[in-house]
Order: C-alpha cells, then sequence, then structure tokens
C-alpha cells in the first residue's frame, strides 16, 4: 500500500565514475547497512535476557553453580536465537549478492523482514522463562515468518527485475528453496509440539543446521553456488 | 548557534582519484552510516519494552496467555513505532540520495533530527503503559517534530546549495512535501484526541500508512521520482 | 604499553587500484565507522534511563504529569548528554577528515576515547538520579576526559606524520584547540561547583554550545575551515 | 556441518570495474561491519551493568560516595572486559587486513566468534556481582574461547587460500601466535585460581596487556609487521 505506480529502480551497478552512479551506489550500501545494524542489535541484544542470579555476593560457589544450572532454558534460547539469527543473516547476505537494484516495494519488504528480526529477542525471552505450548509455538510462528519474509524478498526483487541479470533462474530459486528451509522446519515443529509436547518440539530445533547443511549441500553441488 | 560563517562546505561528488575526493566522500558516508545505526538502534530498542509476563515458571498456557493479551497496548506501540521509524528512516534514505555535499549547520540539524529519532522509545514505553489523554499527545507531538525535523533538512539542504545541482525544486518541494504527510497526521490526531478521546486517536494513526501512500502515488506519478 | 617498535602506518591514500591501497582504505574505514557505531549505541542507550512512571495502568492525566515532571533532572541529563556526545562525534568526524593513515597507537587511543564515550551513560544515570556535588562533579570530569582523549588523539596523529600532508600546523592546531573548548569548560565548572553548588554548576553547562559557537567562529574565520 | 562441498570463494580483489568485483566488495564489507556492529555493541553494553545506587534522591554525598566505591568490582569488570573486547576487535581488524575472501565456512567460524563475543557482558556481570571462583573460572574461559576462535579463523582463512597470496606464512604464523596471547594467559589464570584463589587471579589479568605488548613487539621487530 506504500508504494507508488511509478517505480524506476535505483542502479548501482551504473559506472561509478558518475555522480548518479556513485549516489545509487551509496543507497543500496546504506540499505545493507541498515539492516546489517537491525540485525547485530537484535543478535546482541539476547545476552540481555542471561540474568545474573539474584543471590548475595558472598553466596557459595555451589548456590550460584545451582542457580546458574536452573538457567539452562536461556542458555538454550540465547544460543538458538543466536544460531538462527546469524543463519538469517547470511542468508540476507547472500541475497544482495544477487540483487543490483532496489525500489520502494523491496525496501519496505526488507523492513518488515528487519521488523521480525528485531521482534525475535521478545520470543527468545518467553521460552527461556516458559516451558508449555503457548510460547513454544510463538517462538516457531515468529521464527518461521522471518525466514518467509526473507525468501518473499529475494522471489520478489527477481520478479521485479532487481536482480543482476547475470543470475539464472536456477540460482535464485537455489536461493528462495533453501531460505525456505528455516521456516519450514519451524512450522513443521509445531506438529510435534501438538503430538508430543513442548519439550520434544523444542529438542526438534537442533535438527535445523543439519537439515540446513543437507539441502545446502545438495543444492550447492547442482548449481556450483558461490556461498 | 554553533555554525561557523566562513562554512565552505565537503564536496563528495569531487572527482574520487583525488585524496581530497575520497576524504569528501568517506565524510558523508560516516555521517549516514552514523544516522543508519541510530535509526536502527532506536527501532530494535523498542523490543525491550515487550516484557514477559511476570508468572511463575511453570504457569499454564492459559494464564500466560491472558497475561500477554492484557499487554495488547505494547504490541500495537511497537508495531506503529517500527513503521514510523522506518518510514522515518526510508525519508532520510532518500533525501541523502539528493543531498551530495554536508556543512556544519546541516550536520547539527541532523544530529537534532537523530535526538528525537533516539527519544521515541520514551514516549512508545508511555503509550504502552498508559491509555490516557496526556501520553497519546506528548507521542504524537514526539513523533510530528521528528518529521518536521527531517523536512527542514531537506530544505536547508537546497536553499544551501548541497543538493545535487542535477535536482529540480520540483523534486525538493515533493519530497518536502512528502515528508510532511506524517507529522501533519500526527498533529491533526491532536484534534481527535480533544474531540473523541486518546483511544480513537491512537485508531486514527493507523491511517498514517495509507496517507503517505496516497501522497506518495499522487507526487510520485507527476515527477516521476526514483522511490 | 601495547605497542610495536616497528610502526609502519597504513595507508588508504595509495592509490585505490592496487590490492595493497584497497585494504589499507578498508582498514580506515572500519575505524571510522566501528567508532561511529559506538557513538552511536552509547547516544541511543541513554534513552533508557528515561523511566515509565511507576503508575497503574489506568492512572489520570494529573497523576502522570506530576511524576513526569518530577523525573525533569533525567530529561535534562538526556538532552545534554545528546548534545555532548553529538558534538564529540562531529570532532570526531572532523578529525577523520585530516588523518589519512593509521598505526597501533593511533588505535590504541582510539579504544581509550571510545571506552570514555561508552562510560558515559553511567554518569549521566547518576546526575538524573542525584542532585549533589559528587555525581555532579563524576559527571564534570567524565566528559572531560571524553574531550581530552580527542584532542590527544589528533595531537599524536599530526606528529606521528598520520594526517594528510596537505593540511597545515595551523589547521591542526587550530582543530586541537577548539576540541579543548569542551573539557575546559567541564572543568572550569568545577569552580562554580566549589563555589556556587551543583546546580549553579549544571546550569553553567547550558554555556558549552554557545562558547563552542564562539571559538568555532572566531578560528574559522581565521584559518578559512570547511567544518 | 554447514558447509556445502563446492565452495567456490567470493573474490573482492577482483577488478572494481566490474559487476561481479563491485558486488564481492560489498559482500566482504558487508562482514566486517557485521562483525563491527556486534563488537561494538557488546562493548558498549557493558555500561548497563554499571548501575545506579538505590539510594533516595537527596542522599548525602557521603553516602552516594560509599554506595560507588562498594561497587568497585564492577567498575574493574567494565574496564577489563572493555579492554579485551577491544583488543579482540584489533585483532579482526588486523585479520582482515590479510583476509581477501570469504567462503561459507570462513562466514560460519566468524558467526561462531561473534557468538562469543556477544556473549562476554554475561560473564562479565557474574564477576561484577560474586567475587568467588566459579564466576571467574566462567569468566576466563568465556574470554579464551573467544581468542581461540580468532586465531582459528585466521588459520582456516590461510589453509584455505583465502589470505592475500603477497602474504607470507610468516606473517600467518605470527598474527595467529600473537591472537594465542590472550587466551593462553587467560587458561593459565586458572591455574592461579586452584592455587591462590579467585582474587589473585583477576589481579593476573592484569598482566594482559603488557604480555600482549612484549609478544607483539618481539614479533613486529623479526616480521616488520604494519600493526
Amino acid at each position: 500500500v506504500l508504494t507508488s505506480e511509478a517505480e524506476p529502480e535505483v542502479d548501482p551497478a551504473a559506472p561509478g565514475d558518475t555522480q548518479e552512479g556513485r549516489r545509487a551506489a551509496l543507497g543500496l550500501e546504506r540499505l545493507v547497512f541498515f539492516s546489517d545494524a537491525v540485525f547485530a542489535i537484535a543478535i546482541t541484544l539476547l545476552v540481555l535476557d542471561l540474568k545474573v542470579p539474584v543471590l548475595p555476593g558472598d553466596a557459595s560457589a555451589q548456590a550460584i553453580g545451582d542457580a546458574l544450572l536452573a538457567q539452562a532454558p536461556s542458555y538454550f534460547a540465547f544460543a538458538l536465537s543466536f544460531a538462527v539469527i546469524g543463519l538469517y543473516w547470511l542468508a540476507h547476505w547472500r541475497k544482495f549478492q544477487l540483487i543490483v537494484r532496489v525500489n520502494q516495494r523491496l525496501l519496505l519488504i526488507n523492513l518488515a523482514l528487519l521488523g521480525s528480526v528485531a521482534f525475535i529477542p521478545f520470543p527468545t525471552s518467553l521460552i527461556s522463562h516458559f516451558g508449555e505450548s503457548l510460547t513454544t509455538a510463538i517462538y516457531a510462528i515468529s521464527l518461521a515468518v522471518t525466514g518467509l519474509l526473507g525468501s518473499a524478498m529475494l522471489w520478489y526483487a527477481w520478479r521485479a527485475g532487481l536482480a543482476d541479470p547475470g543470475v539464472s533462474a536456477l540460482v535464485v530459486r537455489h536461493y528462495t528453496f533453501r531460505g525456505l528451509v528455516l521456516p519450514v522446519v519451524f512450522l513443521a515443529s509445531l506438529v510435534v509440539l501438538a503430538v508430543l509436547g513442548p519439550t520434544a518440539c523444542q529438542v526438534s530445533w537442533i535438527a535445523i543446521p543439519f537439515a540446513q547443511a543437507a539441502v545446502s549441500r545438495r543444492y550447492g553441488e547442482r548449481a556450483r553456488l558461490p556461498v
């Protein structure tokens, strides 16, 4: 709803020695660096959820150790969210190796994506504190939405002619599907949640990097992709 | 009050192969990246206001769900502030597609703009907690001020000859007016606040993206603007 | 104590078409962008000290207004620290328009400067909460140290031959002295603190932008400086 | 586990006037700027652990002073973590003066490194609050892991042919060993912890910059390294 009909795109691939080209290149750079900053802040704010146990300053190592162990779900949530946001950042990085122009609509899809990334510390906090079904489902859905927006962004860019013309449809399809691995696993884990309960569901998320790796290797071999 | 009379501006459009030009380009880049960082941090800090409900770790899904629903104003405030800061970032991005030189005064106007952006999480917190007139008015005024500073910055840059010479007065006027849409809607909502109360006022803010889109489309068609 | 004797400096002014020059330019860019990020985060974290009053969600506008007014020292501290960090960022920006090479020692002086910037939210918090002499003195000294480190950095860079050779001693001396205005005013305010007490001392800080402007204008006219 | 077999690396050293080379250069830049942002946020979040004493607003300077002095471990932890993260950032900066290409595996090692950096505010908080053995050991191990990952990253990059071909094995070995100084000192301090207790262990960390400086000077003279 926020775009104008006339959307000639900004082309940073224009020769760098023109005023126009330099400005367009700065525009694309700003977009990716702003995105990087949001990813970096969201990923680093996760640590604020690791709380120092409320104990007197001269508590024994035993008491502190017990209190730290009782926070195990927090460490799991920190590590998992860090890994997933990190993988989403990598996917964003990879997509902007292909996207060479931006328009208003792409900027807005990217903003929505960043909004979902900035939101992640909240569901992470929720699963750190509560071990039941509702918060587990909220977490899975939140992280799935981020992944779906990422794939949608690349797909839109390709359809709107914002990708490098040298990039084949095969490559775009590869990255779009690869970007769907994480959201699909998160959504599939909702079935595990319904059948086996929240603990089994959270354990199933550990499969994420392996699923990602298997798909990446498979497609990577066929398409000879850079990263 | 902070500027010197003699303000020859730094021109990053100077040929990139001179020492001078390279330094000036780095200077403009630093300005926009510093601005991007402030926008990115302000937009990401909003999540810190979404609090985990204070309930025992083994609370039921029912209890947690009720507590989460009771925080509905927080989610509304998060989404609204994220969208508005995002749109202001887009506007800033767009303005620096036109501005190609900086001087001391522009740096100071930009700092004031960033100060108003960095302040936004506070009124956002206020409307998350309180549903009455005073905090609603503070929020509307804070966000209007940010928008007004943005338009003022572009207008100043154009008057001071800091914009790309190839940019027409029509385009600058377009972006200046377009940047006024958000602040005008926020100020107009104060009338709604006075007449219909805080809830109606906050609901009226949902019109913001539509108003922005309508104006953007209208002007965009006439001036054939990039984004 | 952390430097090696042999410190050939990295020269980003080397022709950009060599591998060496491109890497050196990226090195200088990283230094300034890392610095920008620390400045931007410190300046944006200040808002976390503006607290929502602890009142029930349906408190009256009257009660909320009173509670917000009672926090007046927090707004003063936010605005002052934002302005001062902003001016220090501008000074840093200006210095790296002159510095074109880095060495180990400069990197360490810059780190110390960033450490003092990152520390500023703490004394800001202190003067938001307490109105007496000790915290006022801690604030003044903290902000003076940041300014002194900034001037020291430029002075070292010039002595070590890291500045652009085209920059005259007059210009370096100008920026070094100009950078001393803020720390000198903060240190001088300690006299006001001793004689007239903490409130008068804090009020005297409002003179800072005017003092800065007067000195900038004076020197700027004589040396015809860019910003 | 996350890499694909086919990993042709992205080469930002390719001539800047091709589409390919420009995109690859932007890719490497994004990696380092994302890393810079995580370092910058982690280093600046440390200040959030310096708490304003819980005292009435009109407390006496005496009472505030006593309360501030009682927080001495917090200032020590802030300064130490700032210095160590700062030195690790410098080491990262230095490594990417040598690394000119990236591949999937390098991106993942770098993410793991950033994860350990983002985690540092938590052990810092722990040693601010508790003075006993367990938290001291957790701190030492956390910071050692960050250093080890940094050295591992450079070593991998060199073995995988991602370093500048002009860089000799001597230089890579130098930086790899130099990067081991901090983790080795932290691990060695565990012996001090076991024998002499947590206070002696923490005091021993003050030796870190001196150890680093001695090694840097020694190797720097032999290899004539830039920084």
